[in-house]
């Protein structure tokens, strides 16, 4: 953890234990610090897995092996390292990663491919598994702690400690979920990889488990940028204990479904957006949304477009409602657009209408809303009913200074 | 012009005049500055006329206009206004376009569709009928400029002059290319358009200079990038009065086709590069060359996420070998790599082979070359023969400083 802490950051939530679920940390000592740096979760028998993964072709060992474990469905213990990603580290790297789902699995009799591992920090370097083993062995008789010192043990350049929270009724009965990430910066593989969890007692079946965080995916994580950098390591994985004892979520037609599925798009979207406001130097949380666009995916292309681009977030940061800055991203997502039909805003006032400046702008309130932390742009397309909201930050000096400073 | 020279600039190279052209510029006042602003350049009769445009779909009237018309294949005059890009004006910039074509036509007493018009500055703003239409009278007087003069009129954000120059031997003639171009950030649609045009007097038919310059283009204006944002109204133009009584090369395989077409791209790669030499904020050249992909195109397409990647452009700032970035941005250009045969290098110099740290790395050369001005950075996918070569520069706290503190 850093000691400046973010700007947009959030307090911790008061988190609800989830019944199945222990967490103990440790330090490994994975790097040459006093910090804990390896967090073990012991889950459950029984307990339901689903998870997404970095698109980034060159993914690490962990993520290889935890895509193809999640496909059958049950998991039992989840390792994050902290301080080495142990991403392109070749078969070294991999062996590492196969140590420790043995080492766990063992402990716990449970079969190998329900032990997932993540690992965040610097690229290139084989966790060293001696290290491993011993913390490993260490965690097995470590106390239990609470969400926030899980948050702050995967954490890696956070500036502060992340964690979200939900309920629904499914069936008459309350579930929970409770949730940590990691990331700031979206994402530098170095150091600043997303990596997520979230913990429920709700009974649920695999299936159906990853088809809720698939779709919460698409409108939370797969809707935020920093950089438009992707992490080799990125991860977001969902636990479901049914220590509840809810009637199961076996499908989409299940009593509750709908309201489970609510609850995981609520938890992602507050996940994602904490990931956002530890953004490296951002000194804006910044909202884009576009209607009007042929379909939501080519809303959602042309909102990152703009959310991407460096000239309108050294924009925001400049507090200039620079609106020309805006047309150009939506000229260069190549998606269906029309000049002559484009209007934009700022925190709810037009700027240009219909491919125009307004004759009677009011810069006033844009000027007033720009000066705020919470900046939103609204871009409506003129040409049909696709929509999409897509959350970054701003570009300032914060960014050059963490990035072209930090040695590898 | 800015005040502050980018480290990179090169000197104005001494260029010849081409037959049949004459360039002379005036002061219309776009803005409230001294400068001269209006670019007029008068081509012989018969100039044939090639052009490529910015693929930005919200592009501007003048960008509409000259695409149009080049398919036409002739010119008899170019007008450049710098100071206001005309961009984003609706149907008012539209005919202030149409204005200026029919005032110099009408003055040569040559077609409206000969009579070429770019404009670069504020967007969002119509051009000012009235100061185009006394500034374009005024030009029609005053006296010839060389081509140093031309180019600081087109330049707008610029912070020195660009040209270039290339002659080739066309059945025993030799034939010259003088060009110009501005822009400085690729691109800003502000301020920093890039617009560049090319004078020959060699005789070409108008296909085959539109395929010279579209071949050209492909491997020169395509392949740099300074922050990933392309202007609404990027243009590039060669106008060839065939004023050297050449044989004409009527196609690709006419004698002195292949000459002809060397020379034109050696003054595109050279007006490339001086665009990224005046990257907003750069501090140093970056040459990304890959090899090793399955096909040109996706050996380019993987060279542009490294050159876009804020992540890497942040590394060679701050003089940083980081080769992970570098692995990262190879995995989310989507093409075909494995992380196993990757090969990344500094200055000649491998860090990783074949997906693994390089057991013997020298540091030392790499260090060495990180701190020179002029940067390369070698990948190789290690899974096929295709290759390309992208130019960009570092990302600086001066991009961050331009950027967030201009005022629309």
């Amino acid at each position: 953890m850093s000691d400046a802490v973010s700007p947009l950051a959030l307090p911790f939530p008061d988190m609800p234990p989830i019944a199945g679920v222990t967490a103990r940390t440790v330090r490994a000592g994975y790097k040459d610090w006093g910090r804990t740096d390896l967090t073990f979760v012991e889950l459950v028998e029984g307990t339901a897995v689903a998870g997404v993964f970095t698109r980034n072709l060159c993914c690490s060992s962990e993520v290889e092996l935890g895509r193809q474990n999640v496909a059958l469905g049950r998991a039992r213990a989840l390792v994050v390292n902290a301080g080495n990603s142990n991403a392109f580290t070749g078969y070294r790297g991999r062996e590492a990663v196969e140590a420790i789902m043995e080492q766990v699995a063992a402990h716990l009799g449970a079969p190998r491919e329900q032990v997932f591992v993540s690992s965040t920090g610097v690229i290139g370097v084989p966790l060293p598994k001696d290290k491993a083993r011993a913390g490993i062995a260490a965690a097995f008789d470590a106390p239990a702690v609470g969400w926030e010192q899980a948050a702050r043990t995967i954490g890696t350049t956070d500036t502060f400690a992340k964690g979200a929270t939900a309920s629904a009724i499914v069936g008459g009965v309350t579930v929970h979920l409770s949730a940590i990430i990691k990331g700031s910066g979206m994402i530098a593989p170095d150091m600043a990889t997303m990596l997520g969890y979230i913990f429920t007692d709700a009974d649920v079946s695999p299936a159906f488990l990853q088809a809720a965080l698939s779709a919460a995916n698409t409108r939370t994580f797969s809707c935020i940028t920093v950089d438009s950098d992707t992490s080799t390591s990125d991860t977001v994985m969902a636990f479901a204990t049914g220590q509840a004892g809810n009637p199961r979520i076996a499908d989409a037609t299940s009593p509750g479904a709908d309201a489970f599925a609510a609850a995981l798009h609520d938890v992602c979207r507050q996940l994602a957006h904490l990931v956002v406001r530890d953004g490296e130097g951002a000194q804006k949380f910044i909202a884009v949304a576009v209607s009007g666009a042929v379909s939501d995916d080519s809303a959602r292309r042309i909102a990152l477009a703009i959310a991407n681009s460096p000239l309108v977030k050294t924009a925001i940061a400049g507090e200039d409602a620079n609106w020309g800055r805006v047309v150009m991203a939506v000229g260069k997502a190549g998606e269906p657009a029309d000049r002559d039909r484009l209007s934009i805003g700022f925190g709810g006032t037009w700027a240009a209408r219909e491919g125009q400046p307004l004759a009677d702008y009011d810069e006033a309130p844009v000027a007033a809303h720009l000066k705020g932390r919470e900046i939103s742009i609204e871009v409506d397309i003129g040409l049909g009913d696709g929509r999409a909201t897509v959350w970054t930050c701003d570009l300032t000096h914060g960014y050059i200074a963490i990035n072209a400073d930090y040695r590898s």
